[in-house]
């Protein structure tokens, strides 16, 4: 699938991936922005659990989102492909100002939303102003292509990841989330070794990348955010390698951002933004 | 300490920096061809296992290039920083053709050789022509620049990595070893932050980087070798973060080589040399 168009006069909403494991408690920073970009006390949210296989997912972001000021908060679940065509819960998502996916197994969104009504409402609120934000799995499966699943390991390797479709509000880039924690740049960089035309996002927990609708990513959180861009690639040797073999990757460019940096998704520029000071800028 | 000067009309040894866990019975490529670069049949190998605390660490590795075909094999250890002064052991690695390191703790090597009459000499015979191999511990001290310990982790924060200074053959790169393995990316991108003049490479296990003479790095063995190249960083914020906090890098250059590649340190050009086929390259 692709993006939905945004129509004339209108802007995206924003895209917000997160590592994982973002405060909730002492200094909730990316949930409380979250909570302020879907317009504070007007903010209408609606949270979908159902990567999450606890029972009390749903109501815990209910109560965290109502107690950094959102005027409405309401979880939403489904269990099965039929739950995603009833009126009812449509209708809750259509009115909503934002959408967040929790945490959990990024497949078991992808197995049940794919290709429903929901998935294809939530893209295309997105393209007409609603802001979508996902934790771990909820940030995977926010682009076209989504790792699935994959190996742990610092240097490429083929078959150490598994892509698969994600819910596509974007295709510029592909999420690797836990990135710090996880040991995740290998398989990330597997990903883009396969078609270089994405952009990798590695991010730390407690860590998300802010996508505005000028594709601008800010990086808001305690981590940092490593961007790996492919666009310059010399030479892959994905087309030729065995499993388990290492992959040949030459001419990535890599950014490690942090809170303040930002990068251009479009111009494919960094910046570190306010890290510097006027003086150092001048 | 600088590297020795080459004296005029000779060439320098090659340097080769292993990841540790070589295959040393199935398929021994990186130490055969170590053993064939001193001479095969006329190769005379020191082999200092200083950083191991294990008793036979040395003898298995007499045995090892004793099989492979070298003409002499003696394992020299120290213990103490007296030991460096001894005319015997001097005069044994003034005649070798070949010296190896094995792994341990760089540390062991570093507290022990830095500093004395041998450390000296490897530098001098190194640039009179002798080789000098180094596994794990043993290849993270060859260069002026040594990654003493750190923290695991994809992406860099401050206080992650201790430097410490190395024998010094070279100061044109820092070494990382069990680079996949031990998920290393962060910390050897943090060395780097520091001051971005030398070039990061990264070792996976069973994997080498032969440098030649001429500064050009090739790959030999099953793993990659991860090169992160930060002489068009635009911008390090290692000035200002504390300890625990990530690091904003932006624009390092990474190349993941596997087994034919190369990268010329001198000039920094990554290439995918035997991998190509005179079809593509054309």
């Amino acid at each position: 699938m692709c993006p939905s168009k945004i129509p004339d006069g209108e802007q995206r909403g924003w895209i917000i991936p997160i590592g994982g494991a973002e405060d909730k408690e002492n200094d909730p920073r990316i949930l409380r922005r979250f909570v302020e970009l879907c317009g504070g006390d007007q903010a209408d949210i609606v949270v979908i659990p159902t990567a999450s296989r606890l029972a009390d997912t749903g109501s815990r972001y209910e109560k965290i989102f109502g107690e950094l000021g959102a005027g409405k908060v309401t979880s939403i679940d489904f269990d099965t492909r039929r739950d995603t065509e009833e009126k009812s819960r449509l209708k809750r998502i259509e009115q909503a100002s934002g959408v967040f996916f929790t945490g959990g197994n990024q497949l078991r969104i992808t197995t049940l939303l794919g290709g429903t009504p929901v998935a294809k409402l939530i893209r295309v609120r997105n393209a007409h102003g609603v802001h979508v934000a996902g934790t771990s799995a909820g940030a995977a499966i926010l682009s076209e292509h989504m790792i699935a699943f994959g190996e742990e390991g610092g240097s490429p390797m083929a078959g150490s990841v598994r892509l698969a479709p994600g819910l596509g509000l974007t295709n510029r880039f592909i999420i690797d989330q836990h990135f710090r924690q996880r040991d995740r740049l290998g398989r990330l960089a597997t990903a883009l070794a396969f078609n270089p035309f994405a952009v990798g996002i590695g991010l730390d927990e407690d860590t998300a990348a802010f996508i505005g609708p000028d594709n601008t990513l800010e990086v808001e959180g305690s981590g940092a955010v490593t961007v790996i861009d492919a666009a310059g690639l010399q030479f892959s040797s994905m087309d030729r390698v065995d499993e388990g073999e290492p992959v040949c990757l030459l001419g990535l460019s890599v950014h490690v951002l942090v809170h303040g940096a930002t990068f251009n998704l479009h111009t494919r520029q960094a910046s570190a933004g306010a890290l510097v000071s006027p003086k150092e800028a001048g």
